[in-house]
């Protein structure tokens, strides 16, 4: 059974009050608000006791959304973004906002690996993925444009889970590239990421799971020698087949895509505001270097990808999440096994499988064909039972 | 020789003042921070002297944005929406923001058609049209979702423009339904529509115009007999070929992808403020509608399409813009016409071609295969230039 929402309030506020002062994943707490919220609740709301997080780039009415930048210091909005809304109309409250990079990009926030307080929580959904793996909270909403909730979730060894492109609403989210910008959750473990699911859609998760394959993909040799055995052993024990996975050229599509976009929905920051944006950023926001037919051809070599090459018969796709364990704090690490399905808009998750030489996790991404999230979540959770990692827990 | 962007402000300014009063094409008005911006513009600017209006779905600093809704009553943006902080850098001025119907959907503003006091501008861009329409700018942004640039564009007799689905940013726009919602303008004749997109892009516009074909559609027969009549003509004199064009199926597409779409997109709406949105809109807004699985069967309908079989060969398309003149003051009429091009995400243009029973505009509407804008303007320019059409000037 599940806490009440006043229970599932003090909980997560006590917890952040206790582990916060180090680990940094909040940008702010709302402890009146919050407690205000539960007391509406009924018991039988889908979500009721259900405190969650939000990524500081998505709005909440009357909470600071500062979009880790200080462009966008002191700014409130007055609204929820619209998925906050659904998620309120549930029975979930939200505790506060989970610090994010600046702008969801690159350049890190103060938070820190509660497994590892010297090394990065990953990105963008910094914050998001920390406090679910500290169990301040059970879920945090995030976005992910190449890997920024596959590859935190990765780092921290929580559940990542990134929806189909478009199937949830960016209503009240920061633009970052809309082609590929995706609202989803970290949460503790996949049950909680399928009740969300559930609750939103009004869907029961498929009870059987789908037919897996594996691929090493293009990005095999960079990554860590732990997560190539630890992975390789995974496939061998569950019986995978292996599939020849994605190609090498969808990383520049993605790429291109990406950088075109953040150019142009970023023109305001670019045009008025250069002089607030990091070096990383201000560097990356150079519209020559994208030029529009770039970008069209980019979007036309997508839209020509042949998907069911890449799932070659399974139903899942299964790869490693991050190259390795999480970086030292200062880079938010590479989501290079991440782009493909931010690329081609398919439902992916990560949950945490293995640890890495320094005893951090180590996370799984599968992908599923756009919509398929039922059958994706039901394999998750089949695999997720199988799989003998377990979080460190009082780890640091 | 373009008038500096002083005398562009002042002009708009002056007849604002003279003819807004019973128009109301106008929610906000900033005289003062025009003259601030045109003081700052050099006059090389691509864009100097172009005083534009911006409909009030889309953010501009320090002004109200207000959404033609009592919900988002006194929300005044810190920071400009992309495209007009592209614009600012390009040299346009904006003089303010222009009535939008309620959340841009079907619920009037308080907009008149200025060739006909009693008439409806059409919507949701209804200050954008009925502004360019009276001279008092010579373009001004709008949104389209269904037919919200081009269907206003053809009842006020002026150029209505939507770019490709996805090429110009809606960072800083409310959102409708993302799969269809394109930013574009509305202008008072083709060549300053090209002159912003060419200024915007960089690329110059075709100096040919392409191949057209015409077509009559499935709403040939809902369309008003002057409208048959003229579009008639007017493809026998400029000997374009008929076309098989799009199959009516489209249509039911279009809609439940849109009303999926906007029932997710404004669920802050919808959940927290139902009580102050208008009946139609609360009404529309009924999720049990179209279930997610039928969302997902249109999405997947729309992506099969057979685009090559509408263009039968030809560049260009051409139909009537609107199914006749603007309609009583009170509806902001069908658009029908302009639903295939938004579903297929198409670049299309209305430009006035002829006059109905009553003396008001009938609109011709063009469409472009994806990211050929500049064919599309090209080949509007030239049938501009050859149609005997002219504005009524000081027709009321």
């Amino acid at each position: 059974m599940r806490a009440s929402a006043q229970q599932g309030v003090n909980n997560a506020l006590s917890r952040i009050e206790q582990r916060d002062g180090e680990l940094r994943a909040w940008s702010h707490v709302d402890a009146e608000g919050a407690g205000r919220q539960a007391a509406g609740i009924g018991s039988d709301a889908p979500l009721a006791g259900l405190a969650i997080g939000v990524k500081d780039i998505i709005d909440v009415a009357g909470m600071p959304c500062e979009l880790g930048s200080p462009i966008h210091r002191g700014r409130v909005p007055a609204h929820d973004a619209a998925l906050v809304a659904e998620l309120k109309s549930l029975g979930a409250v939200v505790i506060g906002k989970t610090v994010t990079t600046e702008l969801a990009f690159l350049h890190p926030g103060p938070t820190r690996n509660p497994h590892d307080l010297t090394r990065s929580p990953g990105g963008s959904s910094s914050g998001s993925a920390a406090a679910v793996a500290d169990r301040h909270v059970d879920a945090a909403l995030g976005t992910q444009t190449a890997g920024s909730l596959l590859r935190p979730a990765s780092f921290c060894g929580v559940v990542g889970f990134k929806p189909t492109h478009g199937r949830f609403s960016l209503a009240g989210v920061k633009s970052c590239s809309p082609s590929l910008d995706t609202i989803g959750w970290i949460a503790k473990d996949v049950a909680t990421a399928a009740l969300i699911h559930d609750a939103l859609t009004g869907a029961a998760t498929a009870v059987t799971a789908g037919r897996v394959a594996f691929t090493r993909t293009t990005y095999w040799e960079r990554s860590e020698a732990a997560v190539r055995k630890a992975f390789e052993a995974l496939a061998a024990r569950m019986g995978w087949h292996e599939a020849t996975g994605p190609a090498q050229e969808l990383e520049a599509l993605h790429m291109a895509i990406m950088r075109f976009e953040m150019c142009r929905e970023l023109a305001t920051e670019r045009l008025q505001f250069a002089g607030q944006l990091s070096a990383m950023m201000r560097d990356f926001l150079d519209p020559a270097i994208v030029p529009a037919g770039q970008y069209v051809a980019a979007l036309e070599a997508r839209a020509s990808v042949d998907i069911e090459a890449i799932f070659d018969g399974a139903d899942i796709i299964a790869t490693p999440a991050a190259l390795g364990e999480a970086p030292l704090f200062g880079s938010t690490g590479d989501a290079s096994f991440n782009r493909f399905p931010s690329l081609l808009g398919l439902p992916a998750i990560a949950i945490p499988f293995a640890r890495g030489d320094n005893g951090l996790p180590l996370g799984l991404q599968l992908v599923a064909r756009r919509h398929a999230e039922p059958l994706l979540l039901a394999t998750a959770r089949e695999i997720e039972r199988r799989i003998v990692w377990r979080p460190s827990g009082e780890g640091r």
